[in-house]
């Protein structure tokens, strides 16, 4: 049994088109690339705990976790970081975006647009499920969650 | 950000049933409790491949992931065990259900029957999801995953 950082992804959705962001030429890891808002894991708080206050961090806004889309593990800059990740669904609830240091610009865009841009291709399985997902989930669709468990 | 354990758990569904495993009798924590198979990342794997591993060893029983059906965080044991869980709806491919010591008793049974068994109730947000779930997604709907990815 090993222990992992743990890195959480968001796809936010608002009125059918998807939020990217663009990292900011300052960034030692891959300057001026589009991506989704990610996040690691700080301090004993849930994936979705962290998924929200990531994206709230990173961009003002309030949304909801509506389920997971993918999982996965990589080495983030060498062998001695080795993290899995999950990746989100989230919904638009409130809020403008105001980003910080971490990003120059965002883009509303639509899911097709999404897939089709290079920069995004680390991201392409979470969206091509999200795409298989949205033919058949109800519009009002929305896991639940476990809470912080102390056994 | 910080380090944690990832365990996983796996709801693996055949013929409509479900399978839940019995603690044995040895075990230090939670003896002779129903459960479902959990386990946890071992080594640089993704948490789709341990959980792959951890249904194969604890049962013998080749499954196929569909999607994650929870995520969460809990201390296992004590603050020094911080550990992210990621659960899955499996679907059952081939072979017979051969137990470890860890467990002694094996039965299939349905997602109502899993709902409403007390032993259960750390599972009962991930069989509620799995329950909403099932009344939109075709049958053969199926996740895929990212592989391993090098940065």
């Amino acid at each position: 049994m090993k222990k992992v950082y743990v890195g959480m992804a968001a796809v936010i959705e608002k009125d059918e088109k998807f939020l990217i962001l663009k990292r900011s030429k300052d960034r030692d890891f891959e300057p001026e690339a589009w991506e989704t808002v990610t996040g690691r894991l700080e301090a004993d708080e849930s994936p979705v705990t962290g998924v929200l206050r990531e994206v709230e961090e990173e961009t003002s806004l309030k949304v909801e976790v509506i389920l997971p889309l993918d999982t996965g593990f990589f080495y983030r800059g060498g062998k001695e970081f080795p993290m899995v990740f999950i990746s989100y669904y989230c919904k638009y609830v409130e809020g403008n975006v105001n980003l910080t240091w971490e990003h120059s610009e965002y883009k509303w865009i639509t899911l097709q647009e999404a897939l089709d841009l290079p920069d995004l291709k680390h991201f392409h399985v979470m969206l091509q499920n999200l795409r298989n997902l949205k033919k058949s989930l109800p519009e009002n669709f929305k896991y639940s969650f476990s809470p912080t468990i102390h056994l």
